[in-house]
């Protein structure tokens, strides 16, 4: 029983404080071979998830495309032979150790896959490169489906290696969302989505506090390889402005290193609603980096330089939500 | 007389890729007192333009609010009595041996002032924070007015010095706009313009390749005294950032030092389409900065990875450009 009133108050008032205090582990995976199972995988997030609980975190952060290899960087004729890569449910009968293992560790977690859906609706199959939020408590908080496509639709032989996400994956006609989740206002997006200040300002105007974003990021850009020396530079600039300017935690979590032969960015880093980077990894493999976020730091920015409500001039904004040029 | 036809063709070639090739210079100004005179500080320019000329520059910028000190910091209980540091015409008296020098010499410029209109309609009396841009032949390429106007509408005294450009100046209602000068496509904005993506976004989509922005920023930020260290890093963030993002090069030019009491940033400098500071200021004086900027660098990353036509998504940008939840 707590003692005299004041001292209740008091811990009352730093457990409040607390509440919005969230220890954040970013998991970096290194390489998924095309030959690691599930299970093998599942296997390496149960153990990241673990080493978060040890270290005290309440969410981690898993990488785009999580469970498998980066299949986009392989050409199929037939689509439907690469159907194998995306889940068609989640939970799974591959990924329930996850989910068992959080939900006793009382720990959330963030998890990027494919996602195979049969839409009732002329018995259409949909592809999609999401992210399910997952509560604590094990319940799901919601799946953000990837807006933002990049790479190409057809088969280009010429390049060392593919990026057919326009192929394997449709955008998203949902956009941008944010939740009530971990005692703040949490939106998601995915690896290419991070490169576009509209992402982050769609969710900066629902009044976003912390955005969750896994990435696979090639080394070498095929249309322009004078950007490959600049990958981390340019990974970190649009996350720590997307952070800054719109007074938001922002989680960028890759899968890095060589896998099957391909080369890419590790540099998983947690940043503040300063921009400044709070922790960043230093391997290119399994990689555990952790960080306090404390959601109230997001006010001091959303209610001074970036008072949206105050400054912003939508009005004069004619141009960003007008179709493209080309449009039909 | 050119000799054989191939040699006229290859030097063509090389003038025709040489005009798309722009020498910029990034003309820093240091403090301007109250005290000093519109002459005195014309004198200034024309010795920074002068330098810029002899170094080989087409363009010169200026800052913004550049003939006179940052006057925003002080209230007046009767706006009329601050008329005096908005001019009414450009050229004027006192800014005529800038133009005349600069015509001279064949080199453009980008001169930040505060401007006076009288608006025949009411007989009102308008009050901007604006940048012109004269070209190479004198002729006045066009005027910006700023868009976002920062700091406070009404007297604030326990502040150590104010911050009324909500007092002193009104918002744009032209929004960003992008003219053909300089052998490219060349958009303005002003100060505190630079730290929303808007900006930027606006211009790009209208395929800019150079924005010119003059700023003052005091280091001390009376909101939120813990900006105060992040000053350089948030300016140079916000500005690679946009330029990344647009496929644009940015030059950034401060009014830096301390004037009348208030530090204020410098850190002038000029960033390419990569979103990499190609020049920078080393004083927080006078100082003048060069890059060659070779426009067609733009097109890597506006043919690529932020080609807008492909790869946005302005139907899922709901929220960009809708009115704000206050808005009558």
């Amino acid at each position: 029983m707590p003692g005299a009133g004041t001292t209740a108050v008091g811990a009352c008032a730093r457990l409040c404080d607390m509440s919005r205090i969230v220890r954040v582990g970013a998991a970096q995976l290194g390489p998924i071979e095309r030959h690691h199972s599930r299970e093998e995988v599942v296997a390496r997030l149960v153990s990241l998830l673990q080493a978060a609980a040890d270290d005290g975190c309440r969410l981690v952060v898993y990488p785009e495309l999580a469970l498998t290899t980066f299949f986009p960087r392989w050409f199929v004729d037939d689509i439907a032979t690469a159907d194998h890569w995306y889940e068609t449910h989640m939970p799974n009968e591959a990924t329930q150790p996850l989910f068992d293992e959080a939900q006793r560790l009382g720990i959330g977690f963030c998890l990027g896959y494919a996602l195979l859906e049969h839409d009732p609706v002329g018995d259409a199959i949909r592809r999609w490169n999401v992210q399910t939020l997952v509560e604590r408590d094990g319940s799901i908080v919601g799946t953000f489906k990837k807006v933002h496509i990049p790479g190409h639709e057809g088969h280009e032989p010429d390049r060392p290696f593919q990026h057919l996400e326009r192929y394997y994956f449709e955008p998203s006609p949902e956009g941008f969302h944010v939740w009530d989740a971990f005692g703040g206002r949490v939106g998601m997006m995915i690896c290419n989505d991070r490169r576009w200040p509209e992402s982050y300002r769609e969710m900066g105007m629902q009044g976003v506090e912390m955005i969750l974003c896994g990435y696979n990021t090639p080394l070498h850009y095929a249309p322009d390889p004078s950007q490959d020396p600049l990958q981390g530079f340019h990974n970190a600039l649009v996350m720590q402005s997307g952070a800054y300017q719109n007074g938001t935690f922002v989680i960028g979590v890759a899968k890095g290193g060589t896998e099957e032969g391909v080369p890419s960015l590790a540099e998983s880093s947690i940043i503040a609603p300063s921009g400044e980077i709070l922790a960043s990894a230093t391997t290119d493999g399994d990689e555990l980096i952790t960080a306090d976020c404390d959601l109230d730091w997001c006010r001091q920015y959303k209610n001074t330089l970036f008072d949206m409500d105050r400054y912003r001039r939508p009005e004069v904004y004619t141009r960003l939500s007008a179709p493209p040029r080309n449009a039909p």
